[in-house]
Parts: structure tokens; sequence; C-alpha cells
């Protein structure tokens, strides 16, 4: 894509009320605007990382069986009323609206009550079971507080996946696939090393859920790192009881700061009793489903990417998830550099590899500042200069090593 | 796709309360869930099918020049007072709720005013024109009555794109090649036969606007079709007046219901102007940016082809649009029909053909019901009969058309 036809800008300032770092740095390089607090439009190039970042997940949720819809955010009362879950004294977030009739309806916050509605039209027999259902779909949270940019909004797309067992067996069984899941997901979007999957609180069902959270000064949350073996516990249940029913000794424990990138949770059939989904067994005997969930906000987590790997000039994309993996830079306006560079595109392309290619009329200085700002991982500097050597100046975005190398070193590299 | 891992199941009722017939049977084949009037959720068939028009779209919008966005539903009220919208006498169909704090806020229903606030960041000078903006995002329309399934939903996914250009000569032009756009997007989907792009009224700085109507005895509006040259009126704007002006005679002119399944519209400085998006030509003068916009709701366009593409025994998907393009049946439980019928997916996924694989225990004859309701282009059925023949049984859902033929015959079938 030719940067001149873009229509975003790099801006100096992000806006006075913004203190996430990742929120000023994502508004700066004009991947995302502020519609208001807790609210963020997607613009092109932060488009662009949200599709890989799905692309992913999706992926990863095909792989363990997923099958994907789209629900709705639309939300019928009387449905949540049979959970006890529409009473804002119950549940303190939802946004609610009403009908041109007057009546009141809802946003939805999660799809526990709508799938678990759906999925009883299909769901007979022990046959018909186990079933995965997610989605990538927009939720609404009424945040009394959104001032931590992305990573805690009021509209925000998350990918949310339900699974439908007969029994605790099944679902356990499934859980550590997800949780698998999850740990690979992390680790392809670049942030393996610093995701801990962390002991939380459970509910009726199950002692504890499961917690991914990524390490992070800035995060809202605080976990309990333990130095053996790489065990982490939330500070909601870091208890003397606890910490003793998991193994673990309060010595060997640090606090951390971190943000919370997944979760997945047993719920059993405390939406499926109340609800009526339930199957007839190989004896003939109606049982509730067992159901768990499994979450990914996927705005966070392309906000907890940038909190993560950012420095001092800007964002620094992993591969899988940059918007482009190359960011071409152009120097000067000699023909003989718009030949090599457009050859450069082209040979580039025919290999699937696509380029952000700045062919603004702008001064260098300026040019790499907004590379550094905008983080692709590989920037490829075309000028008279490297003519002249009959090389390519190439940059790490990461290390900020800078080597020269001809064109097909450059695709070796990017190959790699 | 193995039918016994899709948790969806056909049936053979629609809700007593839906009357549209791409709604019934988009239910019945398990495509889509009715939440309430006028929302329904995407089950997995549906998603497929959605995807597709999704791509078919993007592509379109791309080629023309598009760079894809994905703006946010809750709206300031502040931005909408500027153009005058915000009040309910004005806008009729506004969802509107509060943030935690009393604060008022709505949904969107369509994205004039957002787009033209993010535009006013990045708009100085004439060199930053023209721009093309589209998203795929979430509408929310409180409908008054919403009783014709998909065609009028009180939240479903719309592409909207807007123009940015310096004068009236630069929004022509864009505003043709935009025309000529939908024009090859409705082909493509299978409508291209019954669909005419009509007069419609238009506002304050354009007497026309253009929509794209799909002739169909189930739609809610009425135009006029010429028996010469194939032009078309709405209604709405179907004067004496016009008619001398278009240079039509009345009585070329025959009356159709049709279905309105986009359209695009000269804004001009409606929105620019009151926004107070701006720029500076080569004079130094600053001027209004001139716009336009261009809608296609894809739930309206995915129930349109089932409209327009449908039978006493149910859909019949172009094959562009259909979920998969093969239909797989399986007759009876010959473990050698299963390993013929294993090796014919494998060989269809070598060559990148999805196939929906009914490998369910059921009669032939529910397979056949099923297999026509879901309207997969074409069925191949597998059985000890075409094992005996050394063939398969090929049906074309469109014709009825039953031919036997080798697995060759048919690969050369659906590559043509």
């Amino acid at each position: 894509m030719r940067q001149s036809h873009l229509f975003t800008k790099t801006r100096k300032e992000a806006p006075a009320d913004e203190t996430s770092i990742s929120a000023k740095l994502l508004i700066r390089a004009g991947f995302v605007f502020k519609e208001q607090a807790g609210v963020y439009s997607m613009l092109p190039l932060g488009v662009l990382v949200q599709n890989k970042i799905v692309a992913i997940v999706r992926q990863a949720m095909n792989a363990i069986g997923g099958q994907e819809v789209a629900m709705t955010s639309l939300q019928d009362p009387e449905l949540w009323k049979t959970t006890d879950r529409w009473d804002d004294a119950k549940v303190d977030n939802w946004f609610k609206t009403k009908l041109k009739n007057d009546t009141e309806i809802g946003l939805a916050f999660t799809h526990e009550e709508a799938l678990t509605r759906i999925m009883r039209n299909y769901v007979g027999s022990y046959r018909d079971l186990p079933k995965f259902v997610y989605q990538f779909q927009t939720k609404f949270r009424n945040e009394l507080r959104a001032k931590s940019g992305l990573l805690r909004g009021r509209e925000f797309l998350m990918k949310d996946l339900y699974s439908f067992t007969k029994d605790t067996a099944d679902l356990e069984a499934f859980y550590e696939r997800a949780a698998a899941a999850y740990t690979q997901i992390y680790a392809t979007v670049g942030l393996g090393e610093v995701t801990h999957r962390t002991f939380a609180s459970g509910g009726v069902f199950s002692k504890f859920s499961d917690e991914f959270q990524v390490v992070c000064d800035s995060g809202e949350d605080t976990i309990y790192l333990s130095s053996k073996g790489g065990m982490a516990v939330n500070k909601e249940v870091y208890t003397d009881d606890i910490l003793a029913e998991l193994g673990l000794q309060k010595s060997d424990m640090r606090e951390v700061r971190a943000i919370e990138v997944g979760n997945i949770f047993k719920l059993g059939t405390k939406y499926s009793a109340p609800l009526g989904l339930t199957y007839t067994d190989e004896h003939g005997t109606a049982k509730p489903v067992v159901m768990g969930s499994y979450g990914i906000g996927v705005g966070r987590l392309l906000a907890t990417i940038i909190e993560v790997h950012a420095d001092d000039h800007g964002m620094i994309w992993p591969a899988a998830v940059a918007p482009f993996p190359v960011h071409l830079v152009r120097l000067g306006d000699d023909p003989k550099v718009s030949a090599a560079a457009d050859n450069l595109v082209a040979a580039l392309a025919k290999r699937g590899i696509e380029v952000l290619d700045d062919d603004r009329e702008m001064s260098p200085g300026q040019k790499f500042t907004d590379s550094d700002l905008i983080g692709i991982p590989t920037r490829v500097v075309v000028s008279a200069k490297t003519l002249a050597a009959k090389k390519l100046e190439v940059k790490d975005r990461a290390t900020g090593a800078v080597e020269m190398m001809t064109t097909p070193q450059l695709l070796k590299r990017l190959k790699a």
C-alpha cells in the first residue's frame, strides 16, 4: 500500500486524557481514533492488525473443533431474567435501550444465555454432544470508568467460545485443549514469554477458573508468580489455604502487575439448568448439558502487544500481527530510486509479501520518525546512497540493527 | 465439514410470526436463528454465506480505492446535534442508551457524522484528496415494525463507503465507478439479471440518488421499469415532469415490486459544512470537502438472494455465495461406500474444494430433503448403486438435472 494513499497520518500528540501507552501510540500512529472514553474506531492500519489477530484466533478455534456463529447485540430481557442476570443490581454494566413500543432490551455484554437458548433447538441426545461454538462479536460493557484505553473498552471485539459436553470429564478434556490453544495463540502474537496461566476464582461449579495474564507494569491485575515452574495465582485467591492446596510456598512467590488477555471458565450447569438445555443420555435419562466458556478480548490483546512491545520511539509489532511485514522508505526524487523501489515492491508482491510503501514527499528524518512510530518489523531504505552501494539498507525495528544487503538476502531474511 | 459435526439441524417449521420466504427457509435450514422480530443471529452455514458476500464486496471496494476501517456503534450526541440528526423528531429510528453517569449516547444507524469527524484530523490540503473509506459494521435501527425477516432488520451488518473529494467533478467520477462496482457485485452474487439501477429522490445537493433494486414480488418498494433500455424509476419520483426530464414515456413503463439492495448518494457538503471538514485548494482558499455515501446491507442482500433463488423444496444458492460448492450425500453403511466417499472428499480438498459431507445415520429420503432445503449448488451421491456403476450421481440443485459421471468429470464440472 502506498503511504500517500493511506488517509491517516501520524501525529505528535495523543488526546490529553489518554494515559495508556498503547492507546497513545495507536492514536499517534493513526491505527485508532478515540470516539469517547473507552470507545475506539479502528483505522486502516488498526484494521489490518485486528484482522491478523482474528485470523490467528479463528484458526486456533477451528483446530479444536469450534464452529463459528455471529450472535446479536440486542437481547431479550426475558432470557436474562431466567438466569437472574437482567437486574442492574446483579449485573452492573448493562447498556439498556428500548424498542419503539417501549419494551426494554439490552446490549449483550456476553452470550451464555443467548447461545444456550439457540442450542436448545439442536441438542436432544448424547449423540449431539460435544459441540463447541464461537464467534467474534462486539461486546458492550457500561464501565463506570474507562481510563485504560483499549485495555478496558465500553465497546470491543471479543472472541467467545462456549463448550457443550455431556459430563465433567468431557468438559475437563476440552478445557485443557482450549488452554493449550490459548497458550499457542499468545506465543504466536509475540506474548509467549510474558503470559502465564493463572489460578483465579471459579464459581459455583469449579473452585478455580484460569486466566491468561501478561506480566506488565501497566496491568490492572495483581498476580503472584512462582519462581519454581512458572505457576501463577491471582491476588483474589492468594490465601494460605489455596497456596497449600496448590503446593506453593509463599517465599517463592513474587507479586507483579498483569493484564488479563484471556480467561477460561468451567460453567457446569449454571446456565443449562435454568434455561432447560438438557440431553437424553444412553439410558434415556434427561440431564443438563455441562458447559464452559472461553474468552479473548481482541482489542485488549492488540493493545497489550503494544504495552509489551514498544520503546520511546514507538510501537514494535511482532511479525505475525504487524500491519505489513515491510516498511519501504524511499528517499529523494531521483527516478532511479523510484524505479529501484518499484522493482523491489514488485519482487516482494510476487512472493506474497505486502509492503507499506512510503512514497510521500517528506524529509528523511520525518519518514524515519514515522516508521519507528508505526513499528513495522523490517524497514528497508532505497536511496541514491543504497543504489550506489548496490544494496538495500535494512533495519530491524526491534533490535535497531541496520545492515546493508541485496534483494535476495532480504527475501531470505523475510522468509525466515 | 462433516454434517454430523455441524451443531445445527434442519426443521420442518419456521416461527409462526415469520412471513418472509427467505427468513423461513434460512431458519428451517439452520442458517439463522430468530432472537426477536428484526434481530437474527447467524449460525455456521449463515456465517459461511455472509463471509463470502463480505469477501466479494470487500474486493470490489478495494478495487475502486477503498480503505477499510471499523467505526463504533456508540455515538456521542454532540456530534449529531451539529448536523441536527439527534432529535427523535428528526430521526425516528435511533436506539439510545446511557452511560453510568447518565449521559445519553446513541447506537449508530449510519456513520456520516462519525467518519467526517475522523477525516477532519487527516484532511488539510487538496493533496489529501480524494479518499474513499469503507467498513463492514453492525447498524442498529429502531424500526417501528420488523416483519420482513432479514430484509429489514433492527440490527444488521452493512457495508458503508464514504467518498471525500475536492469538487463535484471528482465526486461524479467516483460515483460512476462505485455504481459500476455495485453492478458487478450484484452480478457476482447471482442477481445480475434482476437488479436495476433506479432513479430515486436525491436531497439538497442532487436531484436524484441511485438505488439498486431487485425485482421481486416480496419487495417493499414500488418501481417502474422501462421496456426500452432497462431504465428504472422509484415511485417516489415517478411524476410526469421527471419522466419527461429522463426522456421516458409512461406507456413504456411497467410497475413492479422490488427490494432495494444498495443505494448511492451524492451528499455534497451536507455533512462537511456543519462539521467543518474543509481543505485548502491550490490557491490557498479553504473549501468544504464534497462527499458521497454508498451502502449495501449484507444481511438484506443475503436474504434477497434467497427471495429470488428458491423453490418449493428450499434455497438455491448461486455458486459464488453458497456455503459449500458441493454437498456429498453418503447412503448406507457399506465400508466400501465410506471409503469411496472419503476418497472423493480428499480429492476435492486437494483442489481446494470444500464439501458439506452428509455422514449422518439417516434415511436417504431425509438426506435428500435436507440437501434440497440447504440448497448447495451441486449434490453428489455415493452409494452401493453408484459404486456398482463406477460413477457418481451428480444433481444440479438449480435445474434438478441428475447425471452419472466419474470423479474427473465432476472435477471438470466444478472448475467450469
